[in-house]
């Protein structure tokens, strides 16, 4: 942070210090161990998973209620101290940094299967439940959670960041799953939105306005999620490309005859190498692939792969390589998220810096030439993967931390990837959300509107102590 | 209004003629005949086809453009005149009244479909296209639009009110298929939300935020839609069922298991005795009744037709009578859309109350049963239909208008069906709105929410002038 965004909020160390330490002293009969000024454990709490950068906040609480959240946040806000949300801390923009230092609230341990509607097909979880919890817990029910982004996030933090991931395609980003949220907001007063009434015209839609406002607006504590059956039949199978326009535009006419495929994932040549390598996918050859999966009955499934591959054929698609059985396919998606560990793998001992574009899918193939060219100028390697269904893509930009020269080069491609992308009328965010390295961007994006979003971040939180820094530019 | 929810909007005539005369001179210049003081046009837009109360406005303008929006949006502004913006005029909720005068903002001569993407399945309309205009430009092209409330409604006007209707089920609501939106806000600004990306995590949700305000925020002008491709095959089908619990189960248990079910639409037995006589279908019983449609490829509708089977067969449904080619499609819908005027059909000169309850699928046979159990209690007569894969059911609550008992009556059984889907978990609309009449349920609803509502209203609208005494209950 070169300038201070919130200049009323940058106080001395020894200033943060002792806010702090009031906090602490307030929290400490009800918290105990559950509230710590320990610097490892602040540490940890200071960063994602994304740039090694380390803003590490002042005082980490680990609450197990609702109630619990709300007197963190009555007991920072009284004594002028920022609140920090955690969930997982598998954020790729800096979401969890703690730059004005603060209070983290690490969810991890609201981490209840509140209640299972099988026949509403609802749940309703603490946020602090990982969506890997959540399958898990779902399986014998016959029902699953389809969002998928990788990385097992939790649920409260996927909301926080309007996450998605594969699968959204078919079943839609957190957006579309949520049917309501509990939130604390900056007055410590606990909220409920929305419902389990799979939709309602009943005022203002505040589920949709705490999703992805990345815990600038209050503190997502409880979630309201649809669920879906287990299909009765999956199919997964793997098709390969002689160049990225083809594959793209095989998606497209697919998405256009109205197949519904639940899964289309895009991996380009040099990912598809990292793979062979890392995930022992031995018989792909290093071209553009398509990941796809199929869910319906037997006939419907069947019949949406015979469409599919006679629209892939036209464009030169492989033969389809089928994963039917569960160990396959999740051998297969492993594969595919593990896209990114094959893509440092490629290059041992550098870094990466993931760039999460989106456009319309018309836009893609051009859009992701530009963006290669000019990776290629800058002299710098970046594997390229996609939620190409959603015209979303991500690009691995690769450097040496060792190399200032090269980490500001890779900055820099990443900053013009935004502005290609919304020359392309798309997005320079299409899951991963603004955080700290996204708000030039997003000020470019927004236009006006950000004046409104202004508007009420000052309306809802005054004192401007939720997760400041985040997701609002300054004016 | 038996209190003004507004009080500092409460002008004599005398004042609000004065302040229309003044906004109505400001604007002669550039509107001519599209600005009018007269009478008749006034209370042409002084309700929708809700109850027939009637609040005139002061002054009708007919814009073309958004700047011309905008230009009205200040003249208003600038001399203290509230603003009401009007679609179709199908409102069921009060949402066009002028309750403290004001100018309506007419946007029925924007209806101009700016942009089609057929690879990318979107379009950009302005607000006053209908949804048959939209469909008929579209077809040509193999594409539509799903979303269909019954009524004609506009574009904009369906987003202001989060509408719906059938199809949402597969496609979702207004909520779900806006891409992003042209608004104008209170200050006469011009704001675009959203974009073209499929998705985005790019700050706060404002597109959502004006979906369902009703007007309250600022005036939507343009609307980005996603479109979808005609299926392949399409299949309608109805089956009845000896009581509406069978009907529901069936519905249930078709949902678990995942059968993509395009429309499932409910008919109680009261309605379908009025759709026979209506609509001359004659070959049905008045029973329980689900009215069904199937989307996708040949294989897959023939799958999900014979599942849906295997299921309404183990709940005593009937055979299934089809409809398949396009114009007895076309009957079969235009008969369940008729159900309005169908129920009215049944009891000559009353007029009606429709209710809007969204509860969860499995208590939607327990709340109908209480409903329908007060309706007979207070003497009533009310034929039942719902969009049943929501949860989400319309009772026709018939009134003699000439007997104010039988009116109150009404109003009070309308009021009781919210209160009752609310105990159920569920909400008191969900998709007419809360326009004027469900204030004070959208209050019991949202609680604590009702102050963060109140909060954005005061930060983005400060003199109250968007659509006052709609969505938001004074405090």
């Amino acid at each position: 942070m070169n300038q201070p965004l919130y200049p009323h909020l940058v106080a001395s160390l020894a200033d943060r210090e002792h806010k702090a330490a009031a906090v602490h002293a307030a929290l400490a009969d009800r918290f105990g161990d559950r509230a710590t000024l320990n610097l490892s454990v602040r540490e940890q709490h200071g960063r994602g998973e994304g740039l090694r950068d380390l803003a590490a906040p002042d005082l980490v609480v680990f609450p197990e209620s609702t109630d619990e959240v709300a007197l963190v946040v009555k007991a920072a806000v009284a004594r002028g101290l920022p609140i920090i949300p955690f969930g997982a801390g598998t954020s790729l923009e800096g979401h969890v940094s703690a730059p004005y230092g603060g209070v983290c609230i690490d969810l991890s341990r609201m981490n209840l299967i509140l209640s299972v509607n099988a026949a509403d097909l609802d749940c309703r979880v603490q946020a602090g439940v990982t969506r890997l919890d959540l399958n898990a817990y779902l399986r014998d029910q016959g029902l699953f959670f389809p969002l998928d982004p990788g990385a097992n996030a939790t649920i409260g933090g996927m909301a926080a960041t309007r996450a998605s991931g594969t699968n959204a395609v078919r079943y839609g980003t957190m957006r579309e799953v949520t049917l309501g949220l509990t939130v604390v907001t900056p007055q410590g007063n606990v909220i409920t939105t929305g419902g389990r009434a799979r939709k309602s015209s009943a005022g203002y839609d505040l589920t949709r306005l705490y999703i992805g406002a990345e815990g600038t607006l209050g503190v997502i504590t409880e979630v309201q999620l649809r669920l879906f059956g287990i299909p009765e039949k999956v199919a997964a199978a793997i098709c390969q490309f002689p160049t990225l326009g083809d594959a793209i535009s095989a998606v497209i006419e697919a998405l256009q005859a109205g197949i519904p495929v639940a899964r289309i994932e895009f991996a380009d040549a040099l990912t598809v190498a990292g793979v062979v390598k890392f995930s022992k996918l031995t018989d792909l050859e290093p071209r553009p692939t398509l990941f796809l999966e199929f869910h319906g009955g037997p006939a419907s499934v069947a019949e949406q792969i015979a469409q599919m591959r006679d629209i892939t054929d036209g464009y030169g698609g492989s033969a389809f390589r089928f994963a039917e059985k569960e160990e396959d396919r999740s051998r297969l998606w492993k594969a595919r998220h593990d896209a990114y560990y094959a893509g440092l793998a490629l290059s041992p001992g550098k870094e990466s810096l993931v760039t999460d574009a989106c456009v319309p899918i018309s836009e893609l193939a051009s859009t992701i030439a530009e963006c290669a060219a000019l990776v290629e100028s800058a002299g710098l390697s970046a594997p390229i993967v996609g939620h190409v269904g959603d015209g979303n893509f991500h690009m691995l930009l690769l450097f040496d931390p060792h190399s200032p020269e090269e980490r500001e080069s890779a900055e820099a491609v990443a900053q013009a990837v935004s502005v290609i992308a919304q020359a392309h009328g798309g997005t320079c965010t299409g899951e991963h959300g603004i955080g700290v390295h996204k708000l030039e961007a997003m000020k470019r994006e927004n236009g006006e509107g950000v004046e409104v979003m202004r508007a009420i971040k000052a309306a809802l939180d005054p004192l401007g102590l939720m997760n400041p820094g985040k997701t609002i530019p300054a004016a």
